[in-house]
């Protein structure tokens, strides 16, 4: 039997108890790698999932796939999200694909039902099945496709672990955390590109780069810059109207930039600090994760009381009765204020 | 900041690592209130939530409303029962109603679309929306009604706290759990009864009452062993087609009934041992519930080795690709054997 002891991110209330609690590990790094703040273990080595999309997103830029094809904003957004399959996500992702002179089954992410609610039923209402298109990471594997097709590669197997594709990814991922990725432990993610393990810091002081780019090269600073300008002004793009990440960067403005992965685990950028965000709630629920992204904002000072007072319907998240009556919540904890401010 | 120590009942594995786990609190009673095992904290004070349908269900067959109105097996499984609203599920809610004299409208549950996927997208593909038939908790409020009916109360409002209905269900659950209830903090379920908490042992000593009615008085015996008896062998009306409960009751036959709870809480009735079991996960999670409970069925020597391997797409749940490829798992962990035994 293992036990395991990690401070509490989030709860969740009914009447007068907490009754149910998330635990986990968040890290705040600069650009330069220093720790701004801890909660947990900031070494927890976990992947990063569908949070590094930006990353995974870089040799779109990188390569001039993304110029070479006329990539839209709204476009790279979608390279860098994990969208709700509403029916502009869909159409965007198929519009661009028939840009490149392909189709939905050019992809190798598979397919599943609609995150979104309405959109699930509203397609099936329409007597349609989900296609690779409504995967809520086609924008980011249409994007693998069109650096593949630029740089005269296969398309096939793209998401294979030694696909060039797949392999200038890991790269890069290995250059913005300063880990050595080709040597760490990797696991399929579910839309059946490579995972690859790291610790919550060194995740966090990629997305510090992105939110301070100013010390690498021009070229890759200015690729991020594109990336992170198209994913905070495309928001819709990045989750969708009842996402969590969408609604959040359209309270906040341009000062985060934020991304889910699956399992628990959330990065952000944070733009006017310069600073990254890595953080993983053990038990894998979007819910704690959310909620302890709130969190760590909330004792960075960043998600003000005006902020929590706003939007009471995501900080804290109501929990309802199937007849729309109020019992409860989802909430960040109060994590303080770290003495380093 | 809060930090919690509890064991790890259940992980998630993907490639060679474990990406997520399940922390939670497990007990095992007998039916004189004696701790055969204990994980975590026993007297973790939680609320049931649906894990206690059946002591809900008692007055149901205790006043004769049962009888009265020819209720069979399968209704009093479904009076148990978190079901899927599969259409045999929904229908069979409706014809007990009718039989009432009246229609889905008389419940008070509210709805929502149907857990099991297939028979939510085939609601949509047909033009329906849910009903409150739908509503997981239908069997439940049915039997309510039933109990009012017979009885004379007002049927309009039977999910409020001070409705004979529910002040009766409080009496029976205190009487089971040898708690006061009346006098315990509570909040409002998602089906919009009461809820009301409770110490885990408390809640496994009722399940052990039910394992082991021997020495109650003779008409709760009675009741316990015609409910448990429905329950097993109307284990489709539990859980349904895909749910882990229906397919480890039928797996392990009639050792065992069991029972999902909201945020995380799993109960059983272990019939061959005379034995209650109680759990919650900290996180709330059905998957880490599951597992859970699967945990401790090992640790007990309940659920065997054979049955593991039988099982394989329950314990452990392979995690797979959007193409079908598993790449990792949700599994017990192997919590030992308690030396009590």
């Amino acid at each position: 039997m293992v036990s395991a002891a990690y401070p509490v991110l989030a709860e969740i209330t009914r009447g007068p108890l907490v009754e149910s609690r998330h635990l986990g590990s968040a890290v705040v790094v600069d650009a330069a790698g220093g720790v701004v703040a801890e909660w947990g273990d900031g070494g927890r080595v976990t992947f990063p999932r569908s949070s590094n999309k930006i990353l995974q997103a870089l040799p779109l830029v990188e390569s001039g796939a993304a110029d070479r094809f006329n990539v839209s904003p709204a476009e790279l957004s979608l390279a860098c999200a994990s969208h709700r399959s509403e029916i502009r996500h869909v159409d965007a992702v198929i519009a661009w694909l028939a840009r490149l002179g392909l189709t939905p089954d050019a992809l190798e992410c598979g397919s599943h039902w609609p995150m979104d609610e309405d959109a699930a039923y509203a397609l099936a209402r329409s007597g349609g099945t989900p296609t690779q298109a409504h995967n809520n990471c086609s924008g980011k594997h249409t994007g693998f496709l069109a650096t593949a097709l630029h740089l005269g590669e296969p398309l096939a197997g793209y998401v294979e672990y030694d696909h060039p594709v797949q392999h200038r990814i890991t790269q890069t991922l290995s250059e913005m955390m300063e880990v050595d990725l080709f040597a760490q432990p990797w696991g399929v993610d579910g839309c059946s590109i490579p995972t690859i393990a790291a610790p919550l810091k060194s995740l966090a002081l990629a997305m510090a780069k992105c939110a301070d780019p100013s010390h690498l090269p021009a070229a890759r600073a200015e690729a991020i810059r594109r990336l992170v300008d198209a994913m905070a002004t495309q928001a819709f793009f990045m989750d969708g109207t009842h996402g969590f990440a969408t609604r959040l960067m359209d309270r906040l403005g341009h000062k985060i930039v934020c991304k889910v992965g699956a399992e628990g685990v959330f990065t952000a950028i944070l733009r006017d600090r310069g600073w990254g965000v890595a953080l993983k709630v053990e038990d894998g629920t979007a819910r704690g994760a959310e909620m302890a992204l709130a969190a760590v904002l909330r004792a960075l000072g960043i998600l003000t009381d005006a902020d929590l007072i706003a939007v009471q319907d995501i900080f804290p998240a109501p929990i309802k009765t199937r007849r729309g009556l109020a019992v409860g919540d989802v909430r960040p904890v109060d994590l303080g204020k770290p003495g380093a401010f």
